[in-house]
């Protein structure tokens, strides 16, 4: 079955190039921004014509808003994700904006893609969740659309932030084990997929962080990373390459519950009891977290807060704020049955 | 802060009305289907004109496709919808489609705004998995857009189902416990959203075949329903109302996994040790349910297959067909260790 030819999107950088002038001027043709000359806007109006650009944002500039928030996720299994949206919902409630979602897919170009998708379907804001394309690809977006980043740590003059304090929640799990009594403490981390942008991202934070902290109680020796993913699956890998070192670890962090939840599944099948023989604790505190049956010590990072946060500031930048905006939560621990000291040996 | 004045969107029935013919001429106007003649298009045209409806759709038509498939679900928080999508994604994957996802929301009046969301996208085709609109609302998107309807057990002849076979499924389930031993099996359903639709609705058809099965075996008077919703609050109030009876249920049969977690955490508030005390079945065999510590009996509809049989579905009607076609899955029961035979009194 054929599903038409490929056609390739024509993008602002395209109209940008065509013309020869900056996606910044085309952005300000597009928003029908102030201090845009007429000849520049009669030279970008041609090459948006010629090159077949969708008028989408133009018209969007012409006809008024849309009343839509697109949002960028990396994937739905992750359970912390809905708490995000459902504080982005209540915050949008009585409103008339709809929220239209795109996951990021495997990679950095699934999700340029997924982010295309959204901004052709000329919605007035955009919040990207733990985005991995190039910061010069989130400016691009911020350039021309209300746009507001959650996870990442990195500071620009053209979106704004909402952010966990990840330093304070890996090294709260880090000292919450030692305080037990724990020596040999694992960690179970993701792959960098944006190797530029590395020292902003919320699990290199988390990561760098732990093995911060088990130096400064002199374990060294002990750190011990599995770099997988933020996944149950990566967390089931994870956990069985770390139970194969000798001796094993007492304690596992893992930098997500989704993660966590793997890793109990590789505890299982290993035969051994949490926490009697190994600890396990998680970041997000999710619902499943808090399950009995699990009762997982994790790290709570208020995604409701998060969400209404996002949502609040999107509807101010539509309104007409330029200025940018850095909002930051400082976590808390929650422990629960998941970790204990160590076994006596 | 001010989100902008209220504008009720304009749809497509507004239009009808205003040209004075049926959406189903609007429709055709805007596809430029066949048979139609010029006045109705005049007319259909200045309607569009007069009331400003957004010219996506006419737009689309014009300009051929936009690539996009649009899924409502009904909201991010079960774990079997994730299931669903990354097969329609990998059947996508290959192709110029992306996905965009709405959420329906807490009734069906916000689920049609979601709706109306994805169609003013400009979508190729819609996914609707568990829609709870009005059926009426079903054909009027399906007439308009190429169209799959998951979950639901209605016949049409305007868009095409996807559906696991809920009674083979139940049936499976409640048989599993009589099996064991059980005569004292409750059932935890869903509120019921949308009355005129009741028959066609999955969850209605798990409670039913719950009913039929118990009376086939002169279970009768054993029958117990808590109809809350099918999530983990909902699953956890349900057993709290299902476990005040006396004397208690000894099984538990929840319509999905999700339900199922939140009756878990009920039975453990309770202090009842599951199986031991009481047993505990879902329905959607979520990867969760395959945790270890949660070791949940489930049924398994295999959501890889129904998402890539309605991307499959999607392309075909993208491509042509008009026809209509229902695929339906034969669930199969994955028994685990959250079910054993009721304590001896």
């Amino acid at each position: 079955m054929s599903t038409g030819g490929r056609r390739r999107r024509v993008t602002i950088a395209d109209v940008a190039r065509h013309a020869g002038v900056s996606t910044t001027a085309v952005s300000k043709v597009l928003r029908n921004a102030y201090g845009v000359s007429a000849a520049m806007r009669e030279r970008v109006k041609a090459a948006i014509e010629e090159l077949g650009y969708r008028p989408h944002a133009a018209a969007r500039a012409m006809r008024g808003r849309t009343y839509t928030i697109g949002v960028l996720l990396p994937e739905l299994r992750n359970p912390f994700f809905p708490d995000i949206l459902d504080g982005l919902y209540a915050q949008l409630s009585g409103t008339d904006y709809q929220v239209i979602i795109v996951t990021g897919g495997p990679d950095a170009k699934a999700e340029n893609r997924a982010i295309d998708a959204l901004v052709d379907r000329q919605v007035d804001g955009i919040l990207m969740v733990a985005p991995r394309v190039a910061r010069a690809r989130l400016e691009e977006v911020a350039c021309g659309l209300p746009t507001v980043v959650l996870g990442p740590h990195e500071k620009s003059a053209l979106y704004d932030a909402v952010l966990d304090d990840d330093e304070v929640g890996a090294e709260l799990v880090v000292r919450h084990l030692i305080g037990l009594g724990h020596r040999r403490i694992a960690h179970i981390g993701q792959r960098e997929g944006t190797p530029r942008r590395a020292a902003a991202m919320l699990h290199t934070i988390r990561a760098r962080t732990y093995e911060r902290v088990m130096r400064e109680h002199g374990l060294d020796d002990e750190i011990a990373i599995a770099t997988t993913s933020y996944s149950e699956e990566g967390g089931y890998r994870g956990a069985r390459e770390l139970l194969g070192r000798s001796p094993r670890p007492t304690a596992i962090f893992a930098g997500a519950d989704l993660a966590a939840f793997g890793a109990l599944t590789a505890l299982h099948e290993a035969g051994l009891a949490v926490p009697g023989e190994v600890s396990l604790a998680g970041y997000d505190n999710t619902r499943l977290a808090a399950l009995s049956t699990i009762s997982l010590t994790s790290v709570d990072q208020d995604g409701d807060v998060m969400g209404r946060t996002a949502g609040r500031l999107l509807l101010e930048r539509i309104e007409g704020r330029t200025s940018s905006v850095r909002f930051s939560i400082t976590p808390t621990l929650v422990p629960r049955r998941s970790t204990a000291p160590p076994p006596q040996t």
